[in-house]
């Protein structure tokens, strides 16, 4: 999900309802509310559990919520608060700013899980973030109960599928990347956390095809989730994503530096 | 300046008088408090306050602090709350996490410089955020009479002698790697901001023999100051830097993870 | 193709002979001469073209020949040299040391296939070398039709998607990557160009069980060609690919420097 | 040096000597053709011989010869050859195109070290092939008496000043970097093996004036040959260099593909 704002860069709750509803409409399985594609980093704590708490009341579908921060007291706070306004699970990145090793990030995250029994998907990106390697999930998988997946979307298929030969019936592996969907059911991912949802419904068309007709998934993602996603990429992410929902939508939406508004047409 | 911890990895406030006194002792002419060896993303928006409110009340020097967020509401939060207590300057780094170009870094700074009157420096450290360009410094310095100069810790001496190409007697250009003050005094530097001064003076006294000695100032660096970081820079940074304060001063200091300890003899 | 050494360092045929022969009785579609795993750069322009004639004269099998040169005079040598002793195909990636954009590795393309009429794989490879885009290899492509296709070891899966879109009954795309050949195929390449076939037959096994058994060929690349891939790895390459090569034929094979022998277990 | 080249790409020997002409008029202390910017793997190895010829044919001024190769039969045949010749020194970057850890780089230089005494001048330029590291060099030169020093073009003066804690009587350290000419030369560094020296005397002045002069230096650093350089910097290198070098002397040169003409003003 991305976070809709106003024209003087508040959150847009009724943009945000819009949104809600057009994502129940698509039959989407869980949202993911503060993530990459929410622009977390760009606000308070305060605003950060005002929208948890919003969507969470205005929509029955399953939520896994955005809590990253470099700040493990953040985290917490925003991990406790999701628990208790019922929210089902928690997605993590490993820590940013200061470059870390694998002990740094096991350190962190295990601080986390020691004092959390909510659901947790790991989070890589190493884009934005400190990649976590494989191993170190392992780890963590091994040792807490609660972690019951991972999101990548390193784009790197080869660290994917190493992330995979994690799976089982109790760990799940997403793909982070529209594009590379289609390739990693094919592989066994157990679905993608997808930001062209936003405005689109070819990546959860893709999904739902794939198992019955997979000629017609592949068609998809080569016929709609491509080229969207190459049109997309032309612009600062994610700016492009939230002109495309204002603009779909009709909304008199914007930008919070150090987004801006970029003129892609839909 | 590092940020003191306790066993418990909160801040211990009688850790950090003695550093204030130490750094007051060398004769260092700022202190700088939440940077990034302060580690200040690990910490909640009310402990960066309390820390710099604790700082300013126990000590004269001039103090520049650290007011870095992603979030713009949290920065003019830090700034307001910084002025308001009397600290003379801000320091501020790009956005991080998301990666940006410089149209997005302008668009941020601009927001914050258009509503605070505080003086500014920039904060160039690319190996943990977004690189900010000489061009973009140059633009936002004939924008706003705050910005008053840049603090430049990527340790490329190329971009570092664009930097000081923009120096005047308002805008000042400062080293932030400890091993590159020397030679960044030699290229016309106004000075450094050099976390070595934790726990060691060498870096003061080259700066204050340059003027008169620089043989001398010369030799501090290979002998004293080059030594010194690349024991520190074996380790997990910045680790080593509390480890190093702890031991010589006695304390039963800690870590907030994703810190941890390391084992560096002093 | 390996190219064995004896242990002075110089290339051993009675060993090129045994992995001819090995080649041909797991039954790949081509032979492909100093290529990267053979690591051409490391011969004299005589050492290569011996090895070239070497392997035409002592197999049937089709051959495609890596020509690589940063220089347009060596590569035109290599072309005519392998087109006169009956080479079916040259294989080409864009020039290296010199950091170049894709005007300067258009220029060079140009001036050789304006001189050559052999058929041409264009080799993707920026580990290595220059990158070359999809869009200089379209453009490629479109002016010379000895242009036949690309051999795409980036691995990187999103440009490999973008090489496939170029894909038609006179432009093939290969896959140099043995650990993604089956999510390759799964996405339309034409195959793969891979260098455990020099002691493994499991990634050809894999191609060839593709078409009718998809499911099997999953399990191969998952029991066989990963784990392989992963060992091999772990060491500089390409010594673990000779010294495997050499082990299980019992040949008191060789290294010139910089290779050297690494301590793999076959 | 550059290598002058005609209309055809063909190397221009009448350039050549007005090329060498200049450079003696400038009073360089060494000739350095077939380095980097003669882009020596442009060349056959009878090119560079030939070209290595003309200019000791054509000079009485000290040579160090540029031997790069990823083939050390290549690299030995061009020392025996300048040696031969009696050109006083080789220059040698480790090999290009397959990615080297530090054991295979010392692999290969000792290699040719134990096969040739020609005084050697190791060279570090990470940008095009891989990088050496200082711990390498040393191993090297406490090896082999005929490594008696480095060229580093790398642009890190952080690693840099580790280069410079190798120095003796018997070990020179150069920059290869015009720009950071002077920077090095307050670091201790022997001297420059500088680019701008095919059409501008710029930083051979700064040179000469460093030892008696160090403010006139600093100014020529700044006024001449940064901005000389950030010009230069907007091409694909080092094309801009040929055409400088062909207008400033009414020349009517060439490139060979990869290179091609850009339109610098001088």
């Amino acid at each position: 999900m991305i976070t809709p704002l106003d024209a003087h860069g508040n959150i847009d709750y009724n943009a945000t309802n819009i949104l809600i509803k057009y994502l129940e409409g698509i039959n989407v399985d869980y949202l993911f509310p503060m993530g990459s594609t929410g622009v977390f980093p760009y606000f308070t704590l305060k605003e950060r559990k005002d929208f948890l708490k919003f969507v969470r009341e205005n929509s029955k579908k399953p939520i896994m919520a955005g809590v990253g921060s470099s700040s493990i007291n953040e985290v917490n706070e925003l991990m406790k608060f999701s628990m208790d306004i019922g929210i089902e699970a928690a997605v993590l990145m490993p820590p940013y700013y200061i470059k870390l090793n694998q002990e740094a990030i096991y350190h962190y995250y295990k601080e986390i899980l020691s004092s959390n029994d909510m659901d947790l998907l790991i989070y890589n990106i190493p884009q934005f973030t400190n990649k976590i390697d494989p191993e170190t999930v392992k780890n963590l998988k091994s040792e807490f109960s609660s972690v019951k997946g991972v999101k990548d979307s390193s784009a790197d298929i080869r660290g994917f599928m190493e992330m995979l030969s994690l799976s089982d019936d109790d760990f799940a592996v997403f793909q982070g990347q529209d594009d590379l969907l289609f390739t990693s059911l094919e592989l066994g991912a157990s679905g993608g956390v997808c930001g062209t949802t936003n405005f689109s419904d070819g990546i959860v068309r893709l999904y739902h095809e794939y198992k019955n007709n997979r000629e017609m998934a592949l068609k998809i993602e080569k016929n709609d989730v491509i080229p969207l996603m190459k049109k997309l990429g032309k612009y600062q992410f994610p700016n492009a994503y939230y002109e495309y929902f204002y603009k779909k939508n009709n909304i008199n939406g914007g930008y919070r530096p150090p987004m801006y508004r970029v003129g892609i047409e839909i």
